[in-house]
């Protein structure tokens, strides 16, 4: 079988090529958010496929295209869908950026340019991986397929419907993702799913108009009171969320997922002093990693109502409104949550406009079949450091579609350096870290081949 | 002793000329807010006080001038101040005007231009009620003082300053002044007093910036959240303030206050209907007016944390902002009010940030003052029916520096219609009420130098 050295060796010798590779990626702006470039950035994401040995087409989907790639090996029995992102986040503020954001520059052994890190730099890492292996005359025994979407940085839109549309031709047996930054440590990290999210806004009235708090201050209502009675009504004082039903469906972590929480690295004196706070919040039996991985969270993204601004204005607010979003863990569903929600508050305030903006599904794959196995260890030997393995990241995203949707098993990684900055100037990717990540990836795709791992859905 | 029917005549027949003194005052711009006209406003009502025979000055404040006048008779031994103000509201949307603002114009009986009845119309009627008694040769043996601002619609702010400068210049037995619609039931009001206002803006943190609501949301604590447990610490479920030593100085209403209380008509349903709601807030044993008049409020002007606009923004808020209101009822002050609301929120929340943005004393004339009768009778004799007597309004306003920086009892009464719109478009005095509040201010005038009614301080 191919050794490690070997695939090093060869990535070495391919340096110049590949780091060319990837800067004709950056070079091509794609910024999804302002229709920048998008529909070029997906033709020469298929061109590079092509070039590399991987049959590829651009294809429509409601929004921008999606570009597909595929691979079909003679004694394949297994397929890896692999997913990445070809779009990136708008580059403003251009004068932060110490070279142009689309020029990319190699500065102290790191890649500047926007979309290095996320999601350029790693989803080519796959591609390149591939292309490795064929030169060393080592294709591994799996079919392999590509999607490579155009639209992960304004929210996945149409990756949803795209799916559902084409079922059958991205049907595989599991799922690959590397996005986002190592753990600060510098170690990578490993995740098995993401929390999903509800957003909901609420709207109480007083009065039916603001009134003169002269006046009418004593006797009348006010919006902002009426809210805060109820927002209170739905905490304890330890943060326990007190709506009826809130925690009905939550899973919990596995002994295995508590095991893993465990052995997160986690300094507490450091975290509250980074963020300048004197106690966390929540439920004081829980841990750090525990609150953000398996408790579901009932946040206030922003509250409002009547005048706060420079001056004065002496009145009784009528309205105030409220964006509550809940971080959704397995097995909750925005469904059922917002009406949790919606009946503790209608019970308490029957005229309160309570309004679902969003849902997305929480996602959860277990860190204890073959195939994840294999992707901490593949990770582990590119990066030469054990990876942190997290159950979840407490972020959302659409890794329900793969999960849920196809009902396939679906394992997260970051190629990227700690600080990467992604979304912020100065994006980078170190020269080192790309380089593993090809490896990373050349390593598992070799491992799967030889072990089934991929089918093989015994949790043990 | 002139009989208020040769009182009624002689403004009868002056009618045409007293109408065009109003209009002359009226066509003068005196916008306070937007510095337009404020001072040649300031020399015409100078002018006419002067044209009525009335001794008058523009004194210079730190601001808008103050016009005051004075008239002393040899056998006064009693001193009347004369409160008014010369400025408007500025008249935006002129659009909305059927005639222009400063263009006075009579259309059905009343007389529209943006000041009419606020405060123009209504001062002036003392003025002219004192020409209309010299005319009938019957001037009161009273001396009265006349000062009239030119910043009341901008706060009074520099009214304070010129009080204290001028304490001798002003000094008197009592302060009278007109100002405001009558109630809706077409009857004048007679009220005594105003109650305070203290204005606190709070600001509550959670963690030292706005943070990402899936890598943090659970563990890290959210500046609203903080916000909603603190204000709900202030109020129990029924509205009553929790805060330590918030009632402590409240005097509530005497038996004789009680009386009027109880005299003041009250439709509750027509109330809860035209705001549309469906209870009343604050404690169920005060009622409608003696929560306005004798409970200090607790308002929220205004709140806001995070973000509820258009889009969404899924942070965990590092801020919030409340704007914290109280109307302060007798004998209550801002400062002590101010230090129990401080203490009530460092003692929970040490690191907020708590500033008192504004206060005003409450104030209070005792309505039992024999000169306090007189104004309730005099008022009610020239409008033909009985005065709705308030003990306060629930308002607020710089009648403290009459009442507490001077001492003095101060009367305030309505000579404009209950639709005068002041502070809107189309602002108006009937043309009847403008004659009806010269013959209660000549009957006042009469009826307090015959009876020595404003040194007598006797509470029967």
């Amino acid at each position: 079988m191919t050794t490690s050295e070997q695939i090093r060796q060869t990535v070495e010798r391919n340096a110049d090529r590949y780091q060319e590779t990837l800067f004709r990626l950056l070079r091509q702006r794609s910024i999804s958010a302002q229709g920048d470039g998008v529909e070029e950035c997906a033709s020469l994401v298929a061109e590079t496929l092509t070039e590399l040995g991987i049959d590829s087409r651009v294809m429509a989907t409601a929004g921008f295209p999606v570009v597909f790639g595929e691979v079909r090996h003679p004694d394949a029995r297994e397929t890896l869908l692999i997913y990445g992102h070809y779009d990136v986040q708008p580059p403003e503020p251009y004068d932060a950026w110490v070279s142009p954001p689309f020029e990319p520059e190699v500065r102290n052994g790191r890649i500047y340019a926007r979309g290095a890190g996320d999601n350029k730099g790693q989803f080519l890492a796959h591609i390149l991986a591939y292309h490795t292996l064929v030169e060393l005359g080592a294709a591994p025994a799996l079919n392999m397929k590509f999607l490579i979407e155009g639209e992960e940085e304004s929210g996945s839109t149409n990756l949803g419907g795209f799916i559902r549309e084409h079922r059958n031709l991205i049907a595989a047996d599991a799922v690959y993702a590397a996005d986002g930054p190592m753990h600060p440590s510098g170690r990578p990290v490993v995740f098995f799913g993401l929390r999903g999210m509800l957003t909901v806004e609420v709207r109480v009235r007083g009065a039916n108009r603001d009134l003169h708090s002269g006046n009418f201050g004593g006797p009348v209502p006010n919006g902002i009171w009426r809210m805060v009675d109820l927002l209170q009504s739905m905490r304890d004082d330890e943060g326990r969320v007190l709506i009826d039903g809130f925690y009905d469906d939550v899973a919990g972590p596995t002994a295995f997922e508590q095991g893993l929480l465990d052995a997160i690295p986690f300094d507490e004196e450091a975290v509250k002093e980074n963020l300048a706070i004197a106690y966390f919040d929540g439920p004081p039996e829980a841990g750090y990693y525990e609150k953000l991985m398996f408790y579901p969270t009932l946040n206030l993204q922003g509250i409002g109502g009547g005048y706060v601004g420079p001056g004065k204005k002496s009145v009784i607010p009528s309205e105030c409104i409220a964006r509550l979003e809940c971080r959704l863990v397995p097995n909750q569903t925005p469904d059922s949550v917002f009406r949790a929600i919606e009946r503790h508050i209608h019970y308490r305030i029957p005229d309160a406009v309570v309004t679902a903006v969003e849902g997305t599904l929480p996602s959860k794959t277990s860190p204890e079949l073959p195939y994840s196995r294999a992707v901490v260890r593949s990770v582990g030997e590119a990066f030469g450091v054990d990876p942190v393995v997290m159950p979840l990241l407490g972020a959302s995203g659409p890794n329900f579609l793969f999960t849920d949707e196809l009902g396939l098993p679906a394992v997260w990684t970051t190629y990227a350096n700690a600080d990467e900055d992604n979304h912020a100037p100065n994006e980078n990717i170190s020269v080192d870290a790309f380089k593993r990540g090809i490896v990373a990836s050349a390593r598992l795709l070799t491992d799967l081949a030889a072990s089934g791992a991929l089918k093989d859905r015994g949790d043990t």
